[in-house]
C-alpha cells in the first residue's frame, strides 16, 4: 500500500480500544502464519521498521520539532510527544546509563495490551514488538541507528512495561533508507 | 488472545496515524496470505465480527447508551457516538428506505485509508472491510441482526465512502454468540 501525497496533517483522535483490538487480531494471524514465537517477534519488527519510517514525517509535520541536541532530549521528545501523540500514554524516561547512551521508557499501561492474555503456548511472544521496530524505523529517519527492545512487560507478569533503547551510531545524512 | 477481565474503561485518546498505519500492515499480511481478494475481505469482515462483539461490551460500558428504540436511533448512536470514540470521525446517516430498514453511513474522510492507495492488482479488495465486519459483530451482541457492506469508497475513486446496513432481523435473546 502506497502513501498518498496530498494527505493533509488533520488529526482524528480516537480512543485506543479498537486499535488495541485490532492490533490483537494483527498477532493472532502472524500466530497463524509463522512456526513459532521467534518468527512472529521479527514480523512485529519489522512492520513496525515500515510503519516508524512512515509515521516519523507525519510527527515532524505535526509537532513542529527540530533536530534534537542529544539522546536526553530525543527520550523526552518519544516519551512526551510521540506516544502521547500516538498512543495516548506518556512513558517516564528512567534508568539513563552512566555513558548517557542507553535508558528506559516505563509504561505503566501500555494500551497495546488491554485486552490480552498470552495463551500458555505462546510464552517467548513479544506481544507489543511492533512498538520496538517503530522506534528503530522512526529514529533510523533522523539519522539515528537505536536498538530497541522490551526487557519487562505486564503481559509476562511484570510490574510495568519496560522498553530498552541504546544509541548505536548516527547515521551518515546521505545514506538511502526505506522500507526493509 | 483473551480478554482480561480486571481492566479498566479508562480511555486513551490517541491520534489515528498509528492505527492507520497498523491497519494497513494487517491488510498487506492478510494479502500475502490469501490467494485473491474475495478470500482477503471475507478474513477481514470475520476478524471485525470478532472484534465488534469485543467492543460492544466497552462501549456500552462507556456510553451509558440503554436499548435503542428503534433502527433510526440506532443509526444515530452508530454514527454520533460509536464512530466518534473509536474511529475520530462522524459519518452522515442518509439514504433511508422507505421501509426504515436501511440507510447508508457516509465518512467524507476515511481514516483507515489515509495512507493508501491500492495497488493495481486488488481492484475487487475491500480494503476496509474490517468495519463491516466490527458492525456486524457489534449489533449482533444487542439482538440486531444485520447486513453491511461498502457500496462506496474513496480509493475506488468515489467523492465519499458510503457504508450501506440493512436490517434483518431481530436475534432471540437466549441464543449463544461468539467468535466466529
Amino acid at each position: 500500500m502506497s502513501r498518498q501525497s496530498n494527505r493533509t496533517t488533520d488529526s482524528k483522535k480516537m480512543n485506543s480500544e479498537l486499535f488495541t483490538l485490532t492490533y490483537g487480531a494483527l498477532v493472532t494471524q502472524l500466530c497463524k502464519d509463522y512456526e513459532n514465537d521467534e518468527e512472529v517477534n521479527k514480523q512485529l519488527d519489522k512492520m513496525g521498521y515500515n510503519i516508524g519510517v512512515r509515521l516519523i514525517e507525519d510527527f515532524l509535520a505535526r509537532s513542529n520539532i527540530g533536530r534534537c541536541q542529544d539522546f536526553r532530549e530525543t527520550a523526552d521528545v518519544i516519551a512526551k510527544n510521540a506516544f502521547k501523540t500516538y498512543l495516548g500514554v506518556t512513558p517516564s524516561v528512567t534508568n539513563w546509563s552512566p555513558a548517557g547512551d542507553e535508558f528506559s521508557l516505563i509504561l505503566e499501561n501500555n494500551p497495546l495490551v488491554d485486552f490480552v492474555e498470552l495463551p500458555d503456548n505462546h510464552n517467548t511472544l513479544v506481544y507489543s514488538n511492533l512498538l520496538c521496530g517503530v522506534l528503530r524505523g522512526a529514529l533510523e529517519m533522523v539519522q539515528m541507528a537505536v536498538d530497541v527492545k522490551f526487557v519487562q512487560d505486564t503481559l509476562r507478569g511484570d510490574n510495568v512495561t519496560e522498553i530498552r533503547m541504546k544509541f548505536i551510531k548516527r547515521i551518515e545524512e546521505n545514506l538511502p533508507a526505506g522500507d526493509e
